[in-house]
């Protein structure tokens, strides 16, 4: 079964075609500036084992434009997979925002389109993008069934004392003001590689997802109880340019004392903040040399990274009552080696010992990076969302329809 | 060495006038309602082991008012304990906000109180009566010291990984914009008490402060290493009136998505929300008795309310890598007794194990109620803020005056 992926963002599509359930990536590929003079789209094809990368630029007005491109190149002489559209059976729409509507992954249709509007409210800035990438992909692919992954559907499961905040009651009754959290794909993707290696019956895990964004989840037996995403995609982690938890103080502080607007702010927070407001650069790769130059500010921001994330295991260790594993992923818990050694670092009351070694090795698929004698497993999993995407919809769509 | 304690609020002052180093109360009281038709004060005088209580209405335009009517009281033919205003040493003021100025117990003199006069931004509601209270004292009592006692300056202590927020760091260097917390005198106090008692070299202990206010330290061996309140007193706990810890997103849904003023929204942070807000009760013994007509939204709130302060523990036990003893202290910390219970439940992976009888008895002095198998001490600790300030005093003239 093919199933084409598509994360459809403000100025940027992300695609896969995906064959089921082999999981053998077909083709993947990002359109970029997309409404820009320097739109471009970078079209990856493998075939007999070989890469073809293709890099057009191309005038691409609007997400219409761009996805009609990609459609083209998905039956294209050179770089095609497949001889027809009709060959897509499923296309897996990435969903930013959920709301209470959606706690698993949905087949699209007038219903759930609407219910993904009335949510815009919620993710002004995604779920918009996400609606038209669906009407989009409903006129190219017209004989696929069009799938809903919502990055909030993993987090339904924490209950009420977690999600609601101590604010008036009827923001919760009228308006849905409550924690939802966000990269739930990841988090329940690489918890599910988690669990299959623990072998545990009974498992107490927090993932950290350490990428552009940022966020930690607590995970008891398979299911989310705890995240640190709330309303918004802002709070909890400190990430590349956002500053993660905040005393609200602070904001009324700006507007009240300092003259700030509250769009101004909102933006500060959004994307002059985190290790590019701490340290004047977003990328731990760059802020990492700095450290190795002296520079104190860089080396703060980086123990401050970790510091919160340290306190989050502590809290979240509470919230399961115990922890059996710790887990690294995205692209900074990947590959950041530093990172992970700080996160890990003073916490030996809970049981959580590093192996430097282990810690420093290349990644090679799932790596667990503790000593022997460590009471809690840390981690390494590569996320991969857009495989948690296709295998969701194969599941839904192989229980459904006679495929 | 009588030491007069000054705690002066927006419409109230507070007082008690302490016989130092015995820490004997000769008379305390509160002037209620200023400028308000119907200000009150109620002024209570021990002596010869008996409590003579005098409520009074008069006309108090004004804090000066106030407090020369309290002035008078102390010398009064019936109440007065003294024989006259120079029988007072020195008078404490509670000061909320010491700034990175002040990390300890000061005499005032001209330049610390420019210094408190700069910190109004920081603490507008607090710091200009605190300051108002201090000129007014200097007039009536001339003769003593003016002393100032910090709410923040137990956590000047705090290091900057965990004071600094991650937003553009001009807003730390050139404002300040930084965790101060608050409630110092109490942590201090009941920390204080509670290393005593645990007669350990080394010393792990979380304190848990819960009034009206409620705010949450770690303290490693005497010293706050972090608090959950920040640059103000709104975070961290779920409070009576005030949310805690919240989203910065939902400030921005209430103004773009609801239309609501930014002032409106500081208002209803701090003054509707917490338990409040939840219930429609801000008092724990109103929402307790709901609780026990089987009231969902009372329970929930509670259980909130203690969820919180579970996370805190695991975040403090991780920021101190260990735990040896929690301590709840104020009205509800000493009182409430299921929230206690709450609140040290499904801790046992940290060795948290509350003894119920112990938890129901009436409390006398400092209280230990946890199991006997319990690696962790759970401590019911009364605070004393007064006393603490009177004692503070009293050891900086004691080292600095030949009094």
């Amino acid at each position: 079964m093919n199933i084409f992926v598509i994360n459809s963002g403000s100025s940027s599509i992300k695609y896969q075609l995906i064959n089921m359930p082999a999981a053998t990536v077909l083709c993947s590929g990002i359109v970029e500036r997309i409404g820009m003079d320097d739109a471009v789209i970078i079209h990856k094809t493998f075939k007999d084992g070989k890469e073809l990368v293709k890099r057009e630029t191309v005038e691409i007005t609007d997400h219409t434009d761009g996805l009609q491109e990609v459609a083209r190149l998905l039956t294209d002489n050179e770089m095609g997979v497949i001889s027809d559209p009709s060959a897509i059976a499923a296309v897996g729409h990435r969903v930013v925002h959920g709301g209470e509507s959606f706690a698993v992954t949905t087949i699209i249709d007038h219903n759930v389109k609407e219910k993904i509007k009335k949510l815009f409210p919620l993710a002004p800035l995604h779920n918009p993008l996400n609606y038209l990438g669906i009407e989009i992909a409903e006129k190219l692919f017209a004989g696929a069934k069009q799938v809903a992954v919502f990055d909030t559907a993993f987090h339904q499961s924490i209950p009420p004392v977690a999600y609601r905040y101590a604010i008036p009651a009827n923001f919760y009754n009228d308006y849905g003001i409550r924690a939802y959290g966000f990269h739930g794909t990841s988090h329940k993707y690489v918890s599910g590689k988690a669990i299959e290696y623990l072998q545990k019956e009974v498992s107490k895990i927090i993932t950290i997802h350490l990428g552009n964004g940022c966020s930690i989840t607590a995970v008891n037996n398979g299911q989310s109880v705890e995240t640190s995403m709330g309303l918004g995609p802002m709070n909890g982690l400190i990430m590349g340019t956002r500053c993660g938890d905040i005393d609200q103080s602070v904001i009324f502080y700006l507007v009240n004392q300092l003259g700030y607007d509250i769009e101004n702010v909102n933006a500060i927070l959004n994307k002059k903040s985190g290790m590019l407001g701490l340290t004047g650069m977003s990328d731990n790769r760059d802020i990492r040399a700095k450290i190795e130059n002296g520079d104190k500010e860089a080396l703060l921001a980086y123990e401050m990274y970790a510091y919160r994330i340290r306190k989050y295991i502590g809290a979240y260790a509470a919230v399961l009552n115990g922890l059996d594993a710790i887990v690294f992923m995205g692209g900074v818990g990947e590959n950041d080696r530093l990172m992970r050694k700080l996160c890990a670092s003073n916490l030996q009351y809970l049981g959580i010992e590093l192996d430097e070694t282990h810690n420093q090795r290349r990644l090679e698929g799932l790596q667990e990076i503790n000593s022997t004698l460590s009471r809690v497993k840390i981690l390494v999993v590569p996320t991969n969302e857009e495989l948690e995407i296709a295998t969701q919809c194969y599941r839904l769509l192989s229980s459904v329809t006679p495929y």
